[in-house]
């Protein structure tokens, strides 16, 4: 049953990207070689290319997938009847949650995309910048109706995003405060000060 | 006369740091070589010993050079009776300037520490910590005198720490707002949050 097979090989292919995930995030992915991955995964070098053709297209399946999670989450949220302190909370709450839930990924997609081969690497700083402006364009929208003070936008998105990616500490830290506070504190901290 | 010697040796040698610090930051530390290093210094890979004994050495000058300006900075601060906001502010703006003006160095040693060897690695990740556990005991203090929102004073810690980071972006950007405008922009956004 070619079906089944196929939802099989799509399952083990995802494990193996979880895998090389947790590598490219640790080691870089320049510092990850197959061979890295197939000790991980727990199998000989050769099997994984049945599941996968190459570092390149593993970085790119993660990469991809990570820019259309959060701009299918952006596309909701522009189109929401709420201010623009709400849509900015609602789009930070979710880069929080896939920074917590989904860490090695997200992780990769910011930290190592460079490594993307054309024509990846090209599409891929297109959407990141267009990313930005949206996000830009929410808070430009907000100083425009007198909800946001009339701060530099880009200024703002830099901030958010480092900030989000700070939960990279998080995940280290020993004592750790529960997912739930650390988002609502992280909403208290960097949403607040926008408020008129 | 040795100490017009001794002088231009070393500025020679700091030279010899910039350098560094600037292939260190676009490279990363292991990537970059000592031949490396001495094109871009222009001059042969052995006379590069004239000045420095090894890339190790040259990190090390890096990272401690850093941790000392924000620890002498964060000292001043720490003993001025001035309010915890306003504390939390003067800190945040000697971060962001040296993001501004000493971009290289502070950017090496945020990211390229782990690459120290010991016994440097460890005393380096002590400090470290020691100066995030004191901002976050300048926001403890702010709670307890309700001048500061009840925050986690770690997380608000790694958000400013990682915001300020985010100074990366702004110097590749291609239309910047003025360092002065992106200080106080930086400033509201982080700090008006905080406040009771």
């Amino acid at each position: 049953m070619p079906v089944i097979k196929t939802q099989r090989n799509s399952s083990k292919r995802q494990f193996v990207i979880g895998k090389a995930a947790k590598l490219f995030r640790e080691k870089g992915f320049a510092a990850t070689s197959m061979r890295d991955l197939a000790e991980e995964v727990g199998v000989e070098a050769a099997s994984l290319y049945n599941h996968i053709q190459s570092k390149a297209e593993i970085l790119q399946d993660i990469c991809f997938r990570t820019a259309n999670l959060l701009t299918q989450n952006l596309e909701n949220i522009e189109n929401s009847q709420v201010s623009a302190i709400e849509k900015i909370k609602t789009i930070l709450r979710f880069h929080i949650r896939q920074m917590v839930n989904n860490y090695e990924e997200v992780q990769v997609a910011d930290r190592e995309w460079r490594h993307l081969t054309e024509p990846y690497l090209s599409n891929f700083k297109v959407q990141r910048r267009a990313y930005r402006q949206r996000l830009a364009n929410i808070i430009i929208e907000g100083i425009q109706k007198k909800q946001v003070k009339p701060i530099d936008p880009p200024t703002a998105v830099i901030i958010m995003l480092h900030a989000v990616s700070g939960i990279e500490s998080w995940h280290r830290s020993l004592e750790k405060i529960s997912a739930e506070q650390l988002e609502d504190n992280m909403i208290v901290i960097l949403v607040d000060g926008l408020k008129i």
